[in-house]
C-alpha cells in the first residue's frame, strides 16, 4: 500500500492560490514604491527617498547630503517624461502590431491543433479506453483536441500578457531609474530592481494561477480521467511558448536592428556618443530593449516555466499519484512554484530592504547575492514541499514500466536542478563579467584589431559552454537515474523555481540600459551616465546569466518533454543504430544552425536598412549634427517594426512546421531522434553565443569605463582598441539577443509540440515510410 | 547457397597492387612532367611547353606569343629559387620537429594500445572463442594487442609519410608555378595542377598498397581467423588519424598563428602588400601554407580513407564474406580504391591534356569539370566492380542479426556516397565562391563595416549546412537501411573513392597561394601577381570543397566506426532514453566546441605574439619599411613552430583522452552517446567553420580583384570596405584552417579509437558505474 502525504489536499487548494495571490500582492507593492519617483517636475522631496524604503528619517535633509548636479533642473525632469513616453508608445505600438500577426498565426495553429488531435479517432464523441491503464475508460480524443485547443489559446494569452506587462513596467520605470540616478547609484539600483521585481512575481504568480485554474475548470469535465486532463494541460505550455518564440525572435530582431543600425552611425562612422538624441535611430534602439529584452524573455521564461510543469504534470498523471487520485503529490510541480514565489519574496529583500548599496562596485555582489540567497533559501523549501507534499514512496511511469521513488529522492532531483542553475548562473558571470580574466583577455585582445577581439571572444563562447553542459549532463544523470522523466521535468521546475527573483535580476538589465539611454538623450550630466552606464555593466552580466538559466532549464524541460512524448507516441527506445532515428538526430543537430543563419541575417540586413536611413537623415536633414533640428525617429521605428513582422515568420514557421512535417512524413521515431539532435546541438550554440555576445559587450563596458590600469592602457573612447571592442560588440548583439536566447525555445517548442501533436503522429504520422 | 564473386581471387590479388603501381607510375609521370620547368636561370626555352603537354607544335614561337614581362631577367629566377629554399628548409624543419613530439606521443599511445589490449584476455596466449562466431576459435588477444599495435605505427608511419611528401611536392611546385604564370595563367594552373595531382595519386596509391601488404602479412599469422585479423587491421585507421589530428591541429595553428600575424601588421597597420618580402613573418606564413593546408590535408584525408576502409572490412569479416573467406567479395572496399584510381587517372587527362586553360574565368570551370567528370567516370568504375567482385546475394551483420544484401543494393549504397560529395562539393562551390550571390552579399555587407561583415559571413556558414546535412542524412538513411552499417561504410569510400581527384585541386590551392607570394617576394610584376590571386581565389573554394567532402566522408566513417565499435562492444541498442546514454550525447555534442576554444585560442595567443615580433621587427631595424635591410624571418618562422608544437597537445589530448577516460570510467553505454553526440554536432561546426572562413576569404578577393561594377564600388585596396573585409578574412584563418578541418579528425578518431578499445572496455571499462 503507498501511503499518502502529510499535507491534505484542501490545504494544498488554499496554499497554490494564496502563493500567488501573495505574489501579485508583492509586484503591487514594489510597484507602488517604484511611482513614488515622480515624472511630473512640480512636486519633489517630500518623501520619495523615505518611500524608496531607505532608512533616511528625513527626506529632505537626505536629498541635500546625496544631492547631485541637474537635481533641480525641472526641464529636465520633463525631458525624461517626454522620452519615455516616446519609448513606451513605440514599444506599445510595435507589440500591439506584432500581437496582430502572431495572432492570426497563432489562431490558424490553434485550428490545426483541434483538426489534427481531432481527427486522431475521426472526431468521434464516444469514451475509449485509456492510453496506459487499458482496462479503464477515458475521455474521447475530440475532448483532448478541444481542451488542448482551448489550453494552447490560454497559455498564448497569458505569454502574450506577460510580456506585454514586463514592458509596461519597464518603459514606466526606466526614466524613473534616470532621474533617482541624480542621487546616487543606490537609489537608481533600487529602483530598477525593484522594477525588476514587479515583472518577476507578476509573472509567477499569475503563470501559477491560470495554470492552477485551468487544471480545476478542465477537471470539471474531465473528472475522474487525469490521463486526459493533463494531456490537455500540454496545450498551455504549447500556446506559451509559441508565444514566446515570435517574441524573442520578432523583438530580438527589433532591438537589434536598431541598436547594430545606431552604433554602426553614430558611433562609428560620426562618432557620437551611444544613445545621443541626434541619431535617428536612438528612440528604436530603446523601444528594442523593452520589447525584446523584457517582453521577449518575459514570454521565454514563462515559457519554460509552464512546459516543466506541464512536463512533469502529464508524466505524474500515468505514474501512481495520478493513478490513484492523490491530488496533493499530483500538484508536486505547482507546490514547488508556490513556495519558490515565497522564497523569492524573502530573497527580494535582501536586496531592497536589508541591504543598501553605496559603491558602483557592490552592484554585481549584490546580484550574486541574489542567486545565492534564493538557492539557499528555497533549498529549504524544496525539503519541505517534498516531505509535506509527496508521500514517502510512490512509482513513478519509465517508459513502459513503474519504478519506485521516494519523496527524498525527488527532493535531490529538484535541489540538483537548482544548484546546476547556480553553477550555471555562477559559470556565466565568470566568463561574461569584466570582473575576471576571461573578458580582460578579450578586451587585451583588441590591441591587435577587431579580428583577434572576434577570434579570442568566439573561442571564450565555446569554452564557456564546458562546465554548464556538464552541470545539466550531472543533473540529468541524477534525475534520470532517480525519478525517470519526472525526476527530469521537476529538475526543470527546480531550476525555475526562483523565477521571480531570476527575472528580476534580468529585467533590471535592460531598464538599466534604457536609463542610461534616456540620461544622455535628455542631456544629464556625465557622472549620471557613468551610474547608469555601472548599473547597465552589471546588467549585461545578470542578462547573460538570466540566458544561462533559460537555457539550462531548457535542456531540462525539453528532455523531460521529449521523454513525455516518447511516451505518448508509444515508441520504447530511441535507438540511434536505426536509419530513421539516426538521420533526425543529424539534422536535428543541423536546426539550430538553420535558424540562427536565419535570425542573424534578418538582423543583419534590418540593420543595413536601418544604417541607410540613419546616414540618409544625418546627409539630408540640416542642423541635424549641430543639434538644431530634431530627426525623424519614426521612420527608424518604423523600419524596424516592419523588419521583425516580416522577418519574424520564416523562422518562426520553420521551428513550428518542422515538427509537424517530420511527425508526418516520417514518423515518430525520426521525430524523437530530430528532438534530440536539436536539443544536445541547440543547447551548445545557445550558450555559447550568448556568453560571446555578454564577454563582447563587457569588453567594449571595460575600456570605457577605464576602472583598473590595464583598462586605461587600452582606451579611451574612440581609441583604435575601443573601435575594435564596438566591432565586437556590434556582432555580439544578434547572438546574445536574438538567435542566442532564440534557440532555447526552438529546442523547448519543438518538444512540446511534438508531445501536443503525439497521439496525431501516433496514429496518422510516417506516411513517406508507410509508402515505402 | 550463396553465389561467389565473378572476379577470380587471383585476379584481385592482382588488380589491387596493379592498380597502385599505376597510381604510383602517374604520380611520377606528373612529377617529371612538373620539373622540367626549371628553376635555373641558364637554360629555358628548349621544351619546357612542350613538355608540359600543351599543344604547341613550336615551343620557342609560343613562348613569343604569351611572352610577358620578366620572363628574361635572371635574377627573378635566381630569387624564386632562393624563396622556395627558404620555404621548404622551413617547412621541413618544422614538420622534423613535429614529427618529434608527435611520435613520443605517438610510442606512449602504441604502449598503451598494446597494454590494455593485451590486458583483454590478461596477456593469455591461448586461443579464444572467436567474438562473433562462438563455436569456432580465434587467435588470442595477445595477438590482437600486437597487431592492432603494429597496425597503429603503420598507420601513422604512412600517414606521416603521405604528409611529408605532400609538402615536399607542394614547395617543389609552388616557385614552379610562379615562374610559369610569366607565361600565362593556363600554364600556371597546369603546373600547380598537375603538383597536386602528384600528391593525390602518391597518396591515394600508398594508402592502398600498404594496407593490401597488410593484410597479406598478417593474413600469414591469422590464417582462416578473418575477424581477428580485420579487428587487428583497424589499428591502421587509428594511427593514421592520430597522426592526421597533429597534423591538422599543429600545421593549422602554425599557419595560421603566421598568416594572422602578418595580416595584422603588414595590412592593417602598415599598409604593405600581402606576401610583401619586407613582412617578418611573410616566410613563416608560407611555409605554413604548406605545413598546414598540404600535410596536414594529406594526412587528414589519409585517415579518411583508411579509416573508411577498415571501418567495411571489420564489418565485412563477421558477414558472409568473412564467415565463408570469400577473398575477393572481401576485398571489396579495396577494388573500389583501385578503380578510383584509374578512374581519376582519367580525369586528371581532362584538366592536364584534353582542354587548355586560356583565361582566368575559366580556372573554377575546369574545376568543377574534373569533380563531376571524376563522379561520372567512378560511378560506371562501382557498377563494374559492383558485378564482377560481389555475389549477386550475400548477408551482413546487422548488429546481431545478418541481412540479406544484394550485390546493385550495395552499388546504390556506394554510389549515394559518391554522389552526395558531390553535391557537399557543389553546395560547398556555391557558398564559397565569389561568382555567386552569398560571397558577394558577404562582400557588400562590409560597406557598414567589420560587424555585418562578420554577422553576415557567420549566417552563411550556418546556411551553407543545410543542403550537405541533407545529403549526408540521405545517403545515411538509404546506405544504412539498405546494407546496415557495411552500407554506409562502402558510402564513405564512394565519397573518398575520388580521392586522388579531391586531393589534386585540393592541393592546388596553397600551391597556388605560394606561388603568389613566390611573385610577390621576388619582385615579380603586378600582372603576374594578379594571375596567381586568380589561381589562388580557385584555391579557396576548392579548399572549401576538399574540406566538404572531408567532413561528409568523416560523418559516414565515423558512423560505419561506431556501428563497428557497438557491435564489438556488445551492446546492441543506443537508447537516447537512457541516462548513461543521454549524458554522453549531451557532452559528446560539446566536445567540438571545447575543441574549437582550445584551437581558436591558441591561434589567437600566438598570432598575439607573431604580431608583437613583427611591430618589433619594424620598429627597431633600421630600413626595413624602406626595404634596404632584410628582416629576421628565422624568429617568424621559430614563433610560430614554438607555439604550434605547444598548443597542439591540449586539444590532441583532449581527442585522444576522451574515449579512454570515457570508456574506462563510464563504459561503452556513454561512450556510445558520446560518439553519437560529437559526431552530429562536430559535422555542423565543421562545415560551418570551413565556408564561413572560405567565403570571407573570397569576399575580400572579390573586392580586391574588382572585376564587376558592383565590385568596384567596394574597393579598391585599401578602402574602408575592403579593410573590412580584411578583418573577417583574418577571423575566418582560424576557422577554416585550423578548428574547422580538425573538428572532422576529432569524429573520426573518437570513434576508431573507440572500436579499437572496444574489446578493453566491454572486459574492464564501466568502473565508476560498477562501483555506484
Amino acid at each position: 500500500m503507498v501511503a499518502s502525504a502529510i499535507l491534505p489536499d484542501l490545504a494544498t487548494q488554499v496554499v497554490v492560490p494564496a502563493a500567488a495571490v501573495v505574489g501579485i500582492a508583492f509586484a503591487l507593492l514594489q510597484w507602488v514604491l517604484v511611482s513614488k519617483v515622480k515624472l511630473t517636475p512640480e512636486r519633489r522631496g517630500d518623501g520619495s527617498a523615505a518611500a524608496l524604503g531607505v532608512a533616511g528619517k528625513d527626506g529632505a535633509s537626505e536629498y541635500l547630503i546625496e544631492e547631485e548636479e541637474g537635481l533641480n533642473e525641472h526641464n529636465v525632469v520633463v525631458k525624461c517624461a517626454e522620452i519615455q513616453n516616446a519609448i513606451s508608445e513605440g514599444a506599445t505600438s510595435f507589440l500591439f502590431t506584432e500581437y496582430k500577426y502572431v495572432g492570426l498565426f497563432m489562431s490558424i495553429f490553434a485550428i490545426l491543433i483541434f483538426l489534427f488531435l481531432g481527427s486522431v479517432e475521426g472526431f468521434s464523441t464516444k469514451s475509449q479506453p485509456c492510453h496506459y491503464s487499458k482496462d479503464r475508460m477515458c475521455k474521447p480524443a475530440l475532448a483532448n483536441a478541444i481542451f488542448s485547443t482551448v489550453a494552447f489559446v490560454l497559455g498564448a494569452v497569458t505569454s502574450l500578457i506577460s510580456g506585454f506587462l514586463g514592458m509596461k513596467i519597464a518603459t514606466y520605470a526606466n526614466a524613473r531609474t534616470t532621474l533617482e540616478a541624480r542621487k546616487g547609484v543606490g537609489k537608481a539600483f533600487i529602483t530598477a530592481f525593484r522594477s525588476g521585481a514587479v515583472m518577476g512575481f507578476l509573472l509567477a504568480a499569475s503563470g501559477l494561477v491560470v495554470l492552477y485554474i485551468a487544471i480545476n475548470l478542465f477537471g470539471i469535465y474531465y473528472g475522474d480521467d487525469w490521463e486526459g486532463l493533463f494531456e490537455a494541460i500540454t496545450g498551455y505550455g504549447l500556446g506559451g511558448s509559441s508565444m514566446a518564440l515570435f517574441g524573442r525572435v520578432g523583438g530580438g530582431i527589433y532591438t537589434k536592428a536598431a541598436d547594430v543600425g545606431a552604433d554602426l552611425v553614430g558611433k562609428v562612422e560620426r562618432n557620437i556618443p551611444e544613445d545621443d538624441p541626434r541619431n535617428p535611430a536612438v528612440i528604436a534602439d530603446n523601444v528594442g530593449d523593452n520589447v525584446g529584452d523584457i517582453a521577449g524573455m518575459g514570454s521565454d521564461l514563462f515559457g519554460s516555466y509552464a512546459e516543466s510543469s506541464c512536463a512533469a504534470l502529464v508524466v505524474a498523471s500515468i505514474s501512481s499519484f495520478g493513478i490513484n487520485h492523490e491530488f496533493t503529490p499530483m500538484m508536486y510541480p505547482l507546490l514547488i512554484s508556490s513556495v519558490g514565489i515565497i522564497a523569492c519574496l524573502i530573497t527580494t529583500l535582501f536586496a531592497t530592504d536589508f541591504f543598501e548599496i553605496k559603491a558602483v562596485d557592490e552592484i554585481e555582489p549584490a546580484l550574486k547575492k541574489q542567486l545565492i540567497i534564493s538557492t539557499a533559501v528555497m533549498t529549504v523549501g524544496i525539503a519541505l514541499v517534498s516531505w509535506l507534499g509527496l508521500p514517502y514512496t510512490f512509482t513513478i511511469f519509465n517508459f513502459g514500466a513503474q519504478k519506485t521513488v521516494y519523496s527524498w529522492q525527488l527532493f535531490l532531483c529538484v535541489a540538483v536542478g537548482l544548484w546546476a542553475g547556480l553553477i550555471i548562473g555562477f559559470v556565466t558571470e565568470y566568463y561574461t563579467s569584466n570582473a575576471y580574466s576571461p573578458v580582460q583577455d578579450v578586451a587585451d585582445s583588441c590591441r591587435t584589431g577587431a579580428a583577434t577581439n572576434v577570434i579570442f571572444g568566439l573561442a571564450l563562447g565555446y569554452k564557456s559552454v564546458i562546465i554548464p553542459i556538464f552541470a545539466i549532463a550531472f543533473s540529468i544523470f541524477l534525475s534520470f537515474s532517480l525519478a525517470a522523466m519526472y525526476g527530469v521535468a521537476v529538475a526543470a521546475l527546480g531550476m525555475l523555481s526562483t523565477i521571480a527573483t531570476g527575472l528580476a535580476i534580468d529585467a533590471y538589465g535592460p531598464i538599466s540600459d534604457n536609463a542610461g539611454g534616456i540620461a544622455e538623450m535628455a542631456g544629464m550630466s556625465h557622472r549620471i551616465r557613468e551610474r547608469t552606464d555601472a548599473l547597465d555593466a552589471a546588467g549585461n552580466t545578470t542578462a547573460a546569466i538570466g540566458k544561462g538559466f533559460a537555457i539550462g532549464s531548457a535542456a531540462l524541460v525539453s528532455l523531460a518533454l521529449f521523454g513525455a512524448f516518447v511516451s505518448r507516441a508509444a515508441i520504447s527506445t530511441v535507438d540511434v543504430l536505426t536509419p530513421k532515428v539516426f538521420i533526425g538526430l543529424l539534422v536535428g543537430a543541423m536546426l539550430p544552425y538553420w535558424f540562427s543563419a536565419m535570425t542573424m541575417k534578418s538582423v543583419g540586413s534590418a540593420a543595413l536598412k536601418m544604417v541607410e536611413e540613419v546616414r540618409r537623415q544625418f546627409n539630408t536633414i540640416p542642423g541635424l549634427m549641430e543639434g538644431t533640428t530634431k530627426p525623424d525617429y519614426a521612420t527608424c521605428v518604423k523600419i524596424s517594426t516592419d523588419a521583425s513582422i516580416k522577418e519574424m515568420i520564416p523562422p518562426g514557421a520553420l521551428v513550428m512546421l518542422t515538427p509537424l512535417i517530420v511527425g508526418i512524413f516520417f514518423g515518430v521515431e525520426t521525430l524523437s531522434g530530430l528532438l534530440a539532435g536539436a536539443l544536445v546541438s541547440g543547447v551548445q550554440i545557445a550558450i555559447s553565443a550568448s556568453n560571446t555576445g555578454g564577454a563582447w559587450d563587457n569588453a567594449k563596458k571595460y575600456i570605457e569605463a577605464g576602472a583598473s590600469d590595464h583598462a586605461r592602457t587600452l582606451g579611451p573612447k574612440g581609441s583604435d582598441c575601443h573601435k575594435a571592442a564596438v566591432i565586437g560588440d556590434t556582432i555580439g548583439d544578434p547572438l546574445k539577443d536574438t538567435s542566442g536566447p532564440s534557440l532555447n525555445i526552438l529546442i523547448k517548442l519543438m518538444a512540446v509540440e511534438s508531445l501536443v501533436f503525439a497521439p496525431f503522429f501516433a496514429t496518422h504520422g510516417g506516411i513517406l515510410f508507410k509508402w515505402l
